[in-house]
């Protein structure tokens, strides 16, 4: 199945991100306020981005390490359809925000930190978390190393595997998503490629071409 | 010496939090902008309590996870003080979270979780986070326990004896503290026990009396 393509919003007002996010959002399946964006702005960010595009799928990249329930509630009251919680959480508060997710039908998003334990993303399958987020080794993002590292897409195989939808991340640009060909990948994240793009709308077009042609045009 | 009151506001917007810290603000000493009000509204929560009382320590509770070095900057730009980041986040996070916060002359603080494990708390002050957190047992506190358990004050010392400022916090009562009698507690949070209370004023009162009777007058 192709993967779908999710800008990444982490810009630090409200303006900076509604300019671009309307260039390219013909282009976009997924809408991430990310971190910074939510940091910033609040809750409001993902209120207005449901009210301007009420058919997207939302994410309210809020890393959620502690008091989920609470936290999770309020960012589906506010509109998104998925939220984060960090790896370092415990099973108690990844199992605290699948509950309230199941209550709005919505899902939860683990992402992974420096550690991987297959284990313990097996535990996260068994409480109900649908997705969960590989980056790019941080390491090799910062040294600007273009190739993955087959460990990366070795891990993609393994949590599909568990029944995860995988999404990947870490300053993907078209031209290395050959290296995930054959690999069940769910999400591929963007942000500045397209955010900071002269033209967002030409650079979200580019990497759906590279999705199409990596994975075949079937949605 | 005599631990500061620091209030937490957890409210769900600006209004609700403005009004009842104006009536207890001249007896607090730290003023906390909890995780849900950044969430609900952003750093302008930061933003307009730093304009409001420019005289007193916020702290920004917005438990960093990942990204510190950026988040925190955010952060201590709008005007907090401190800032605080969970026990789960790499060494790497707190290092970058650390640096940040000296070129603004601010402060980390650690959040304790459900783990505690000395040896970590020890990189932590070797990396230069100046205080933590001490949670009350949440079994404890959901159970309506009014004791704290002997552990917790065990904590409390030998964080101390780490070099950190010891914050303890959980719905803390002013007829509790006796049990801190003797620990070297450097700050004590109330939230609901004040921002709720019909007068919080007095209820702020109340608890720095209860302070003063437990750990003597000087400031």
């Amino acid at each position: 199945m192709r993967p779908r393509l999710q800008v990444a919003l982490d810009t630090l007002d409200m303006p900076s991100t509604l300019g671009p996010l309307a260039k390219c959002v013909d282009e976009i399946d997924v809408i991430e306020c990310g971190t910074v964006l939510l940091l910033a702005e609040g809750l409001s960010a993902v209120r207005n981005v449901r009210a301007l595009y009420p058919d997207k799928t939302i994410l309210a990249d809020v890393r959620i390490a502690e008091a989920g329930a609470k936290l999770s509630r309020l960012c589906f009251e506010a509109g998104a359809d998925w939220v984060s919680v960090v790896a370092g959480a415990s099973l108690t508060t990844v199992e605290q925000v699948v509950k309230v997710a199941d209550e709005f039908g919505g899902e939860v998003q683990i992402e992974l930190g420096e550690d991987y334990d297959a284990d313990q993303a097996r535990k996260w399958a068994e409480l109900g978390a649908k997705h969960v987020i590989v980056h790019r080794s941080r390491d090799a993002e910062a040294a600007g190393t273009l190739a993955w590292h087959p460990e990366d897409v070795a891990r993609v195989h393994e949590l599909a595997e568990m029944g995860f939808t995988v999404t990947v991340t870490g300053g993907i640009k078209a031209d290395e998503l050959d290296t995930f060909a054959g690999a069940p990948v769910g999400v591929v994240i963007a942000g500045r490629a397209i955010v900071a793009a002269e033209d967002p709308a030409a650079a979200a077009h580019t990497l759906n071409e590279a999705i199409a042609r990596v994975w075949g045009e079937d949605a």
